[in-house]
Formats: C-alpha cells, sequence, structure tokens
C-alpha cells in the first residue's frame, strides 16, 4: 500500500543511496513516439530490449508499455523481463521516475519530483508530460511504497550522488529558468538537502555540449565510488565540448566532497563527434508538439551514460574507436562487476542513453 | 517473473482453492463505458468504489483502470486500495481476469482462460473484448506469477469450486454453442479437470433468469463450505426463477460432491424482480456494439452473487425486504466472519454483482 507522506526524507532519515548499492530491480519505459524515435520506433525498441536483456541478467526488470504497444513490447523482450502497463509520453524514466530513498532499516520509499520535459513551454522537448508526469507515482503505487512529494521540478537524470551526503549537478540545469524560475539557488539547494539528505552540492556549470536536457550531469560525469568520478573528455581543443570537460575537471579537481575527501577523477574519451543523418532524420515524424530532430545535428554522444546494475556496467556503444579505451577503463573502475557494451546509436538519436533510459530500485541493504 | 507453462495444474500438483480459503488480495477493474453504465459511470464507479473500499479493509485490493480513469479512480478510492493502469473493456475480472491456482508448497500460479465477452459474435455482450482478453496474462506479470493457458472460452464466474475436488457449474453456459462449439462435454470436463484438478462436477442446467452471462453459476448457487451450498431461491411460483431454483435444488438434493458427501443446501430469497427504470435506460448510451440497456429490462438479481474476502462476506443489497434475511442467513453460514452489505443496484444495472467485479487471489495456505 503506498501512501504520500507529507513530511521530508531527511527528517524521517531516508537517503537516496549510490546506484552502486545493492538493487531490487531496475525500472525503464517503451519507447514508440514516432517523432522522436526514427520508423516507428522499431529501432529503439530493438536498442532498449537489448538494454533490458542485458540488465535482466543481473536483476529483475521492469518495463512499463502504453496499452497499444504491450504485446508488443511483450514480444520484443525477453520473458525474465516484467512487463506492465504504464503510460508514458516518452521514455526516459531516469527523468519523469520516481527516485527511490533508502533508511538504515532497508525500507524503501520514493521522491515524486515535478517534471515538465525538460523545460515546459519554455523550450520544452515535447508537448504534453502529463503522462510522463503519473509515471512516478504509478511505479510507487505498483511497489506498495510510500511516496515523498517533492516540489520541485527536477529529473533524475539532473543529479548524482555518492551515497555518502555527496551530489553532483549542473546549474545549467538546475538553474534553468525554464525548471523552477520563482526558486533561488539557495532554496533548490534546501529542497536537494530535505529530500535526497545530502549536505554537500557540487555545482558543475555546463553538461554535455547539446545535450537537450540543458546539461544533465549524468551525460557529463558520474560518481564510481566514493571520492571517485568518471568525467567525459574530449582531447580536441576545437570541439565545443573540450571547455566544458576541462572546466569541470579544474572545478572537480579543487572540490572535496561531504566527507571532506579529494576527488580522484578519471577522463574517459568521447565517441567522435556524431550527426542526425538525413536517413535517419527522414524516419521521424515532423509535429509541431516537439524539438525537430534534423538531419546534421549533433549528438550528446557520451560513454558516461551507463548503468550500474548488481554486479555489472551497462555501457553504451557506439561502433567508435574509443569504445574500447571506454570499456576497459570502466574495467578498471569497476574491477569486481562485468562490463557490458551495448550499441546505443538508435537510443542516442532520441536525445539520451543508457542511464537515461533506467532507473534502479534499490533494495535497501548497503553492500552492493 | 512470470513464465507461461506448458504444462497443466493438475500435472504440476497445483488445485483452484475454495473463496473461503485465505487470499493474499482481491482483484477489481474500474468500470466507465458509458453504454454499459449510467451517468458517465459515475454512479457504478462510486458503488465500485464502495466495494473495493470494503474489502480493503480485510485484504489488500489492486483496482486496474484504464490510463484515462487513472487519477479519477485514484480520487475515487481510498488510498490503502493499490490503484495500477490495467486496461479493459469492461470492468468484470470475475471473468476476464486469471483464476489462481496454488500447490501444497504455498506457490501460486494463474489460469489465463481464453474470454469472448460472453459469447463472442454470437451474442455477446459487447465487441471488442481485445484488452480484456489480455487482463489475466497482465496481473499474472505484475505479480510475477506462473501462468497456464487454458485452451477453453470459460469466465471465472461460471464454476464454483469447494477446494476439495467438487466443481459447480451450468449447462446452459458451459455448454452453450457461443463458448466452444467445437468440445464435447466430456472434452469440457476433462479440460476443467485438467486445469481446475478437480474430480467432479456437478451440472446445473440454467443459471438465474435474465442473467446475460448465459446463466453463471456464480448468481445461483455457491458453496459456503464443503458439503454446503447456498442457493438463490423464490416462493414466488409464477416468476421464472422459480423453477430454474428448484430444479437445481432437486438435482443439489440427489447429488454427493468429489468425496462422496450429499449436499445441505440453503435457500436465500432472492430480492423482488428489479427492472430498468426509463431514468436508468436513459443515461446509458446506446451503441451498435454492445447488448442494449433498455427501460423495463429485468435485472438479474440475487443475493448468491458476494465476495468471500479474509474475515468478511461482502454482499449486494437492493434495498429490499429481503435483504435483512439475506444478511442473516449468511451471518449464519459464515459465522466466523463479518458480512457487510453494500447497496448495489448500480453494479446490477451493468449485468452482474460482487463476486462478478472481484477475483480472489490466494495465499496459498490452506486455513482460512
Amino acid at each position: 500500500m503506498s501512501q504520500t507522506v507529507r513530511s521530508t526524507p531527511r527528517a524521517d532519515d531516508y537517503r537516496m543511496p549510490a546506484e552502486w548499492e545493492r538493487h531490487s530491480g531496475c525500472w525503464m519505459l517503451w519507447p514508440q513516439r514516432p517523432d522522436t524515435w526514427r520508423n516507428g520506433g522499431k529501432p529503439a525498441q530493438a536498442a532498449y530490449a537489448r538494454v533490458a536483456s542485458a540488465i535482466s541478467r543481473f536483476e529483475m526488470v521492469t518495463v512499463g508499455v502504453n496499452t497499444d504497444q504491450y504485446l508488443n513490447a511483450r514480444a520484443m523482450l525477453p520473458s525474465r523481463v516484467r512487463v506492465i502497463e504504464l503510460s508514458s509520453n516518452d521514455a526516459w524514466i531516469r527523468d519523469c521516475g520516481a527516485t527511490f530513498v533508502v533508511d538504515d532499516h532497508g525500507h524503501v520509499r520514493g521522491i515524486d519530483w515535478e517534471f515538465n520535459a525538460w523545460g515546459g513551454l519554455e523550450k520544452g522537448v515535447y508537448f504534453p508530460w502529463d503522462q510522463d508526469e503519473l509515471v512516478a507515482q504509478k511505479m510507487l503505487e505498483i511497489e506498495g511504497l510510500d511516496r515523498y512529494q517533492a516540489p520541485l521540478i527536477m529529473e533524475g537524470g539532473s543529479i548524482h550522488v555518492d551515497g555518502e551526503g555527496t551530489l553532483l549537478t549542473t546549474e545549467q540545469c538546475l538553474l534553468h529558468p525554464n525548471r523552477n524560475p520563482k526558486l533561488s539557488r539557495s532554496q533548490i539547494e534546501s529542497c536537494l538537502q530535505e529530500y535526497l539528505n545530502i549536505s554537500k552540492i557540487i555545482w558543475l556549470p555546463h553538461g554535455v555540449y547539446k545535450d537537450e536536457t540543458d546539461g544533465h550531469i549524468d551525460n557529463l560525469c558520474c560518481f564510481v565510488r566514493p571520492g571517485v568520478i568518471a568525467l567525459t573528455w574530449t582531447d580536441d581543443q576545437s570541439d565545443p565540448q573540450y571547455d566544458i570537460s576541462a572546466e569541470a575537471y579544474d572545478l572537480l579537481q579543487s572540490e572535496t566532497d561531504a566527507l571532506g575527501r579529494p576527488l580522484e577523477i578519471h577522463k574517459i574519451h568521447q565517441p567522435q563527434p556524431m550527426f542526425m543523418t538525413e536517413d535517419e532524420a527522414n524516419g521521424i515524424d515532423v509535429v509541431d508538439t516537439a524539438v525537430p530532430r534534423p538531419a546534421g545535428k549533433r549528438l550528446a554522444g557520451s560513454y558516461i551514460n551507463f548503468y550500474i546494475a548488481n554486479g555489472a556496467v551497462i555501457l553504451p556503444e557506439f561502433n567508435d574507436t574509443h569504445d574500447t579505451a571506454a570499456k576497459r577503463k570502466l574495467a578498471e573502475l569497476f574491477p569486481d562487476r562485468d562490463v557490458i557494451g551495448i550499441y546505443a546509436r538508435e537510443i542516442l538519436l532520441g536525445g539520451g542513453n543508457i542511464h537515461c533510459i533506467t532507473q534502479q530500485q534499490p533494495s535497501g541493504q548497503r553492500h552492493s
């Protein structure tokens, strides 16, 4: 039975665990809208199915599907994946879904943030977002987990935590006037502290170049364990991404985490710049209620957009010369996990990647 | 994780438990279609909510809702009721939902029968029934329970079991040519034996007069415990129901159950004959894809259409002079349970009652 709790996680001694803490499962949504996904969503569905299939080798995966796609999703996904009706406007559960918090007794609750499709009527990605807005509530209802309603427009992809009090985010996104224009920086910080129970926020200025989320942290950098960060990088100083990554690197070098530890930063070289092809763009519906996806658009490709599952890391690959190095680096950073690469260009075409389309549900047990 | 099992419950030592055995919860669907339910479904929704609310005092209730009614259902139901997206064409989960079976180790699985809206294109109740057909599969998927696919068009309301090998049904329904015209009586019996793991079938000729399900057993009579049956009755020999009930009474008198016990039969006098009023009929959409619901139509009212919850019996009432006697009789028959009457005319207007709109999920523990 899911109840809406009127207090906050901090008041109740709940905290957001790090992604590497033990999961009871992983949530995904099913892609279908033909103005995001080319060719009626079929290539993206195949890519999502590969991701779901890979993760489901390590933990339970639930895929939420709009009613009209139920049987198709069921047919495309392995039987060990749980397929349920869970309507959405698009398929980015990291951003519209619940963020889970845990207490020290193994209890799990969820935070239902407000959601406005990455900007609402001010350059948001599509309209409407009414079904996305209900995803978190429905997830918690299905699981019978209590729900906090956070008074903040926030997407799960715009934060990363180390589970020990530190939060990473970007000013570009969380202070963007199309999210919470009536809240000051310190009000936003207070809200994050109350709901995620963190004590230190590290603000990076910008997210990845041309990221249509207004610079989500989860495409730029992330914790791989407490005190250790992976950062997308390029050696090409003529690439606009260079300054963004360098600026982040310098700032992180000068920072400490909530427990006063300096940060160890690992650069992961990005894939070669990628662009939407004519053929790809021609497969996408033109509408006036979603951002255009024209040929030539630069795609915000990054290896950082991986998902940490129980015992595994699920990594986007692009048939790029940097794939191997990224995979090798992550294998070093996660010595106890299998690192599994999934060819993910079709997900990237829609504006995100593997981390954006997944949401871990922690088990409440601290060990990984 | 739900898998489709290729064997049968009998082969795997699963059996359908009696309704009075312990439940882990109860499933319902949410009414909305304006060609079944008057006034946009609002009075029926209020009645369903009363039923869900009453049952949820005794066991977990899950209500499956079409996407467009999610927030309305959530608002009309108490927070202790779980509300999930689960699409349907109408709201009769007894008939389109899973029938659960258990083994002696506490495992639970579900049977997914074929469903054709009480007759398919041959005088079925509506068209299409595509979403109803998926309800059982989706229930089992949400719960992670394994699924048997039974090759029989059958509704849960057309059978009752005592959990000890005996099944009650009607020839009018299960042998109706609009259900399984290619199967003989003995083939249907074999299928029931294989899937419900029963050893004796008691066939009654007819269901309740004017019952639009083609005579479901669950409006006519049911087990209240092994060897004991409640039967709807009328003392009015001019009512066509009299012959139906008398015929059933005589047949049951001469029968024994699977264990050779004679049957003790308790008559429960039906409510006064009820008819759809002009005002009620005027609130129902006229369409050509569902049976007409005109003023003057006799309603198949019966007290037998109750639901046995953990510790309670939820009984339909009609503001009728027979309400009190029915409730008193059930209190005698179920001395360890609260008997709770719910005014249920609005459900009856749609063609069924409380038993038809509920489906118990057994816990797998034998004691009640």
